[in-house]
């Protein structure tokens, strides 16, 4: 997988006439490039460059201490140093004389975001006097493309993370009742995901996230000891790691009061009124489209609904991790700065979740995962097609 | 912890003469701040602003959703956004207005050097036009003091995690044998891992590292399928995370040959000067002392003793990471920047781990921990005396 990206990356950087690609890094176990999982599934310890270039290179330039440990994780032609990364670097990019050389930070992508700002200083020190100190540019585009088209192994990985978080949810349905906290919600699935030797999609404390009722937090919260009572609408947020890819889904579930057969209809129009928005966004998902076009289909029909638009994007994309960076479905807001304007593109993966309140019930909201066609979109996640009822 | 720390924080604030220290990071769990766990202790998601004043606030601007996680972490008062962390960062540094900033940057100190490029040109933008702007200083020397500077409580976890350490090396030694291989011996290291509950103290690909015979890769590589023979030299380097807290610890065997009760001369003496250029180094610690001056301790011993000077640090801090940054006893290398010129301070915990190589037979290092007191130093590790044989 980690060659195969390697390679999908000098293509890439053809594609994008970027001469030189570079991940400049050091003691990654604390402050880890979010691309090394993709292009190395090693740690470095001192300063450290990956350069993998359009004419078909692969470099890796490391102290030697750390020499045996990349050459045995992936294909680099490794370089090793002792004093100072400096002169090997220089060497190199002498060598190759790129005229574009895309570096890892971006304000825009996190993902593409693995430069820290003393690296940077280090860097601009090292490059001065040199051409190349004027030809460096962002890598997020061509992060952007490494990350989101999927080979077809990753997709069949991604699958198998969505298999195994639908089953758990399953089982969550048979065992749930009113009376039990979002805490022993959260440990039984966790239970479930120490028995399948399962890793979590994100911070643990906060995977799953649960939330009953109409008082609840409602996103990014940890458990808390909050019971379910009847006429509650419970909503679970979770993901799991397998095989280093993962899942993120969110299913709504409604606790009967005594004697009611179906939910209220105000519960059930809120459902519905989620569920169609995630058709209707998945209806008119096309290659080419922009984010905040994607984002806008969803939220606009919450808002013709006469709802409360959700305070978050649409999507995001998913894969080794549950915000998998770039191309996201999101508004037209400060915070996501270029991020709306961002192309869908065949190959990629995203999550469509929007969320509206009940009042006096909770939050419904549900979160499937859909992979980007040539000329639409595929569900990877078996869609919620009505509440689950307790 | 974390709010001990917290207040540790302000007061260094006002010692160092810091109005403000702001740690600008997002979606920590792809590209944590290594601070975070020491001031923080949990994930954020969109752009977050932590602010602590030399005048005793402790602010956390987050987006809403991540609002409710924080503060059941850390005893932040936490301010929401939704759109932008721009107007409510502004107000807040407007508010506090304060004449020197610093900022989670560092080109010497990886654990200060948790803004990555692309933040840096976001707070960059954000105050343009502001006097803010002109007031951004590195916040290493107050990350130095505070992780630095161990409290009581830090000292007793990091003992737990020597001591789990050190049980498991006597384990190893009982069970030691010529003929497994270095993937055997890790493996039952981690067995022991397992078994205790432990965490490991860095990536465990190479934690622990086991090294033996003359042709092994000698550091940070993956243990091999290389078997121990008669006449090797085994080195370990290991450590656990316990509470939070790690060891670090290397330990020399010497595998002996038929007929050998003891470890060949050269084995011996090449223990022996590694040995000595310890204890060399703990005499002669002092506060006060500069990293290159307590490095040079060592390595001019094992110079003169006639071998090839180890091409690493003397030793680096301990805490919450392995390598727990700043105050490195180094060399005056350019890899290391201005590392070697931090001062040792009463309160740190620092490795002590040269190495050498004996020819024909491996590589002998010890790695020990000591804690820096008023006058000199104390071990929390109990230093091996001699070469251990099987």
């Amino acid at each position: 997988m980690i060659n195969e990206k390697i390679a999908q990356a000098k293509q890439i950087c053809r594609e994008k006439q970027i001469d030189l690609w570079l991940t400049f890094v050091r003691e990654t176990s604390s402050t880890p490039d979010p691309m090394l999982d993709l292009i190395l599934g090693a740690h470095c310890t001192w300063p450290s460059a990956f350069i993998i270039t359009a004419a078909g290179d692969a470099l890796a330039i490391v102290g030697t201490l750390d020499m045996q440990n990349i050459k045995d994780h992936a294909d680099y032609q490794v370089i090793g140093y002792v004093a100072s990364i400096r002169e090997e670097l220089l060497n190199v990019l002498h060598k190759i004389d790129p005229q574009k050389v895309a570096v890892n930070y971006s304000v825009n992508d996190v993902m593409a975001d693995g430069l820290s700002y003393g690296m940077f200083l280090m860097l601009k020190d090292y490059l001065t006097g040199t051409p190349y100190a004027e030809r460096l540019v962002s890598s997020e585009s061509l992060v952007a493309a490494l990350r989101g088209r999927k080979s077809r192994t990753e997709v069949q990985l991604i699958r198998e993370a969505i298999r195994e978080t639908l089953d758990i949810f399953d089982n969550v349905t048979k065992w749930l009742r009113i009376g039990v906290s979002e805490r022993e919600v959260a440990e039984y699935i966790k239970a479930q995901v120490a028995q399948r030797r399962l890793e979590y999609a994100w911070d643990e404390t906060h995977c799953p996230a649960v939330f009953t009722g109409p008082e609840s937090a409602g996103a990014h919260a940890r458990p808390t000891g909050r019971l379910i009572e009847a006429g509650h609408i419970m909503n679970i947020d979770f993901g799991v790691r397998k095989n280093g890819y993962v899942s993120d889904l969110q299913r709504t579930w409604y606790f009967r009061r005594p004697g009611e057969k179906v939910a209220p209809a105000a519960v059930q129009r809120g459902f519905n009124v989620i569920r169609d928005a995630i058709r209707k966004a998945a209806e008119g998902l096309k290659p080419g489209m922009l984010g905040w076009e994607m984002d806008a289909l969803a939220r606009q029909y919450i808002i013709d609904a006469g709802y409360a638009e959700y305070q978050h994007a649409l999507g995001h994309q998913v894969g080794r991790q549950a915000h998998d960076g770039a191309g996201l479905l999101c508004p037209r807001w400060d915070r996501y700065k270029d991020l709306p304007f961002s192309v869908v593109e065949e190959g990629q993966v995203y999550t469509l979740e929007p969320r509206l309140t009940v009042e006096g019930h909770g939050i419904a909201t549900i979160e499937e995962i859909v992979q980007v066609t040539k000329d639409g979109c595929e569900f990877l996640s078996q869609p919620q097609e009505e509440v689950w009822l307790i």
